[in-house]
């Protein structure tokens, strides 16, 4: 199978998976071993696929070292309906919602909430082109919450949060859709976590979300209005399985997570995430030429964003580097330049490629 | 590739898929020809994936007929986020909806219209345990309403509506979960059409709506208070890619659709459903010891339901089926006894076997 060719993969997602964890796919493809029944075509209410989701979410657990007081649910629609059910179970009646804006993402958040109730912008670094996570000093939390909503990695911009704001008893929600699993998270420190899968830990299709037992209790309330689907408590009742789940992504993101483990688990992993980050940050801030958009202290380790010195050469950047094989490193458009996604999966040999190819770039151009 | 072993997968859906489309997707799962990435982890932005995209929606509309006044949207949460989808959108402020119940599938779907707005039941069928489709005499329509709802196919109880009830200029709204593409369909006579893919179609994880254009002002009307995710018109306009939609079974079932094609088409696959479908009946139905549960002419040629003469032979029947090499006969929880699930990919030579194994079951046990 090494004959296949394929390209370094800078997507932003989805993203880069394990090489052996599609070998596997590929070889159980026709048949799971025992089964004689596709992965796309097995019952969801099959034993085999039973042990598949009981499976991954023990793997979920051990990684992230979840607290037998969470829910771990497997859900569709992305991080974009997460923007949605948070609020429509999660806001009180006779209370709102704080929110930190720190990039494109936080601020899609904002709007879906504002839909469901007023809610109020804890910080914003917007005026800052959210270059930047806001300091505490700059948090202005509203008493009595029904939760603070934060995104811990903002993929556009390229900025993270390296610690959590401090919240008090207000349950913290986090969309950590481009960071779930590439480094230890402090669950006990959250209400909820949402994540889409397609970034560090499987194909798209799948949304995982850890939640707080108690908060079940604030859909429970709200029953009788909230569409089933969007209902956090019946997916906890239901094990997931309350209606057909995206049956391939669970498979394949369950994988991941043995693969994961088989790594060294969330903290081995970010070590490997902090060297191939630090590589390339340090060639961007070698010679002047590169110009990281992020501030220092809020660079991201996943999404590494960067400018050249005009727009022409970023465009024959992109041009060159993916006929040099170094595929997906246009930025997004809301911010242009060029962004490199380092996920888990990302080989370390691509990012050795992406410098060599940045010094000789600057060699021709700079 | 001959030697994997497969089972005959009877499986009400997730179901069984053509082989030659699982093939490709073996073949190609490390990295798409000419591309180096896997549809695992291809970017939704690629064009690669846009062309993958755009095929499927013209193979669609291709197989089907599609007149150009219709938008195809492919989506998350299958049939039951649709049940809250289509009355979030479609309902009046000033109007109802009409609801025919035909099965435990419409029943949810008025369960959850009714979180939106009274709406109203224009005949059930559930006195008869839903054996049976509705006479048009017993259909009492709501002048005004804003849609018609109805179940083409009843999955669970085995029963398929043979023609398409009379509307007038209501739109005619049709969870076609179980049959989409299994036999030929007048786009033109409704207004809305959504399944889940993983029947007939391809694996789970995809919905299908097709969605008459001017409804899509509907959605519109509504999108201040609408979350964006559930809007028709926002998916419209972005073509499917308002956020990350599920890639890999966009590709399967648009490689399923190839293999429609084919196949002949609609009206060819049609044919070699009835006659999957006419075989088991006429086993069903030869001596007696079999008993089919739905009213001959309201059978399903898709679910293929049927009792054997105690409870206690069934489970025999399941047993020793399963120990056979025939997967997936149990009936659902909800109605007991068998149910053979005869989808577009499921092979004759399948059906072959099934009804010399209930030869031989009868022949011991009769």
């Amino acid at each position: 199978m090494s004959t296949v060719h394929r390209v370094f993969n800078f997507a932003a997602g989805p993203a880069v998976m394990p090489v052996p964890v599609l070998e596997q796919i590929q070889r159980d493809l026709l048949a799971l071993p025992g089964v004689g029944i596709s992965i796309l075509e097995i019952s969801h209410r099959s034993k085999e696929f039973e042990a598949i989701l009981a499976q991954a979410e023990a793997d979920i657990r051990t990684l992230a070292a979840i607290p037998s007081n969470y829910r771990v649910l497997f859900l569709q629609g992305g991080a974009s309906l997460q923007f949605s059910m948070v609020p429509m179970n999660l806001i009180g009646p006779d209370s709102g919602a704080d929110y930190i804006d720190t990039g494109s993402w936080a601020d899609k958040a904002i709007k879906e909430a504002q839909k469901v109730r007023a809610v109020h912008v804890a910080a914003t670094t917007k005026a800052d082109n959210y270059s930047r996570i806001p300091q505490a000093s700059e948090i202005r939390l509203t008493s009595g919450a029904s939760y603070v909503h934060m995104t811990s990695n903002n993929t556009i911009e390229g900025t993270e949060w390296k610690t959590l704001p401090a919240v008090g008893d207000t349950p913290l929600v986090s969309d950590t859709s481009s960071d779930m699993f590439s480094r230890p998270i402090d669950v006990a420190r959250h209400g909820l976590i949402y994540a889409g899968a397609q970034k560090n830990m499987g194909p798209a299709g799948l949304t995982i979300v850890i939640i707080r037992e108690d908060l079940l209790e604030r859909s429970k309330s709200r029953a009788a209005a909230l569409p089933t689907m969007l209902n956090y408590a019946v997916h906890a009742e239901n094990k997931s399985l309350y209606n057909t789940p995206p049956v391939m992504a669970i498979y394949a993101t369950g994988l991941v997570m043995q693969w994961l483990l088989a790594q060294g688990g969330l903290g081995a992993i970010a070590a490997v995430n902090e060297r191939k980050a630090a590589k390339l940050y340090a060639e961007i801030d070698r010679s002047g030429f590169y110009r990281g958009t992020a501030a220092k202290d809020s660079r991201s380790l996943m999404n590494v964003t960067f400018r050249l010195p005009s727009e022409d050469l970023e465009k024959t950047f992109v041009k060159e580097s993916t006929a040099a094989g170094l595929d997906g490193l246009k930025g997004h458009r809301a911010v242009g330049g060029m962004r490199a996604s380092l996920y888990n999966a990302f080989p370390e040999a691509g990012v050795d490629a992406l410098v060599s190819f940045m010094k000789e770039f600057e060699r021709k151009n700079g």
